[in-house]
């Protein structure tokens, strides 16, 4: 499909969590499966780009009118900076905004406390013909919980249980589900820190609270790898992307959506309507 | 703004409604202001996406960190095939994703029709620091409403009343509202419903209820002209958009966007923390 030049593996293989996986051992500046340099990977992303798009029409085709119940939903979890921000501007908005439903999920309000840890992300799942982006998700409830002690152990681990049925009952109701990590390196985050400090338009993304999450950055590095053990199934599998470079991680991130995607086999839905009475119709008025 | 180069006049200025704006006197082919083609209006578009885009990323940040209320409302209203769905990819796509709250007003269920016309409008006012998109919106109740006799006159007359209230309420607290309504020509329809109706990739955006309600054009011409009489206010201005040229609708929503966004003399916010200590916190951990 054009896209596949520079991919040597695709990315759903190479990048996909599988039993032995260890977060320790992945390097976060390399970029598995693909053979070009930023260059090659800006093009990619703009070829990939007009595919997704395309994809994506069909996917909201279906549902308007042929009531098609399928959607797409996208998790995307990381430390800060890692570009999640980045994937939602510079993956997503290649796609009608009309067909995209984002989600960001922050620290929980009080109200959103005194419920059950699924229940502020049951409303925003992704109707049908949609692709649903979750900026964030219900992973947070068994990795910063888990890392400052939100919640007791035995509840983080009811959690996870919980996190497997909610998928579950996701995938069965026509939602394909895409889990990512995006991995950066410890140094490229402090550079990426440093530069909101030096920059003005940049001050607005620091938080004093992400140097407080860095520091605990080993605690949650063993919470995602107990996250992949506990949560990687068949229907709601883990992709961990090397992120230290923000053109590759894009475009893997575009390239998995991409491959969801096609695997649904969409196509334009047929008329419901009869065509040439209709343009009798349109002739006389 | 380089924007300006093919402007001869503000569209802020020159698509306005004022006071003795008749629609039956609006050519939807027209162009008014700019003074370049179709060439010129994509080079204006792409530079004008960068400018919406800074502009926007203001916005978000002034709420993120500096609690700044307010916000900006565009409500597009439009026949069937006059380009709502394509203002709002090809104009809003240019905007971080993350900014933007976009609201697709169909026909009531049963559930709403319970209710007063405007709670579920209430439900999709835009947020603090986001710029809220209503593709059609609360005008529909006074349109359709009209058109089809969907409510008793004295209904619609209170209706109209309930609407400037309502959005005096939005300006009051802090929503800059831009209102705009797309005009096409009859012949300009039929071409763009045909191309509906002879492409396989169009046909699930053509609905034989189209040809119904083009059949009603005059009497919605007829009430966008009253709801125009009725709802311009200082707070709230229509402008209306001659929408035969694409590429022309595009750019003028774009521009009006880009107006609102300025007059509202956005700066980056200022750091809430102390930028050098926290430097001096990353230099050791």
């Amino acid at each position: 499909m054009g896209l596949e030049k520079y991919w040597a593996s695709d990315p759903m293989d190479v990048l996909r969590v599988r039993q032995d996986f260890l977060l320790a051992d992945l390097d976060p500046r390399s970029k598995p499966g693909f053979e070009g340099g930023k260059k090659e990977g800006k093009t990619s992303l703009e070829i990939g780009a007009e595919i997704l798009a395309d994809l994506q029409e069909q996917l909201f085709a279906g549902n308007q009118m042929g009531d098609d119940p399928r959607r797409v939903l996208l998790v995307l979890q990381a430390m800060d900076t890692a570009g999640k921000g980045g994937i939602v501007k510079h993956v997503m908005s290649a796609v009608d905004p009309q067909g995209v439903q984002l989600a960001t999920f922050k620290k929980p309000t009080e109200e959103e406390l005194e419920h059950d840890f699924l229940w502020r992300i049951r409303k925003e799942v992704p109707e049908a013909g949609m692709i649903g982006v979750f900026d964030r998700s219900h992973y947070e409830d068994v990795l910063i919980a888990r890392v400052r002690e939100l919640a007791p152990p035995e509840e983080i681990e009811r959690r996870y249980d919980a996190i497997n049925e909610f998928e579950a009952e996701l995938a069965a109701s026509g939602t394909t589900i895409v889990k990512v990590m995006l991995h950066i390196s410890m140094d490229e985050q402090r550079e990426r820190l440093l530069k909101r400090l030096d920059r003005r338009d940049k001050h607005w993304k620091f938080n004093p609270g992400d140097i407080d999450e860095r520091m605990l950055a080993p605690k949650y590095r063993e919470s995602y790898q107990l996250v992949f053990e506990r949560t990687t199934t068949p229907h709601a599998p883990w992709y961990v992307i090397p992120a230290d470079r923000k053109w590759y991680a894009r475009l893997a991130v575009q390239h998995l959506l991409i491959d969801a995607l096609e695997g649904m086999k969409l196509d334009w839905p047929l008329a419901d309507y009869d065509i040439e009475e209709q343009k009798g119709r349109l002739a006389t008025g």
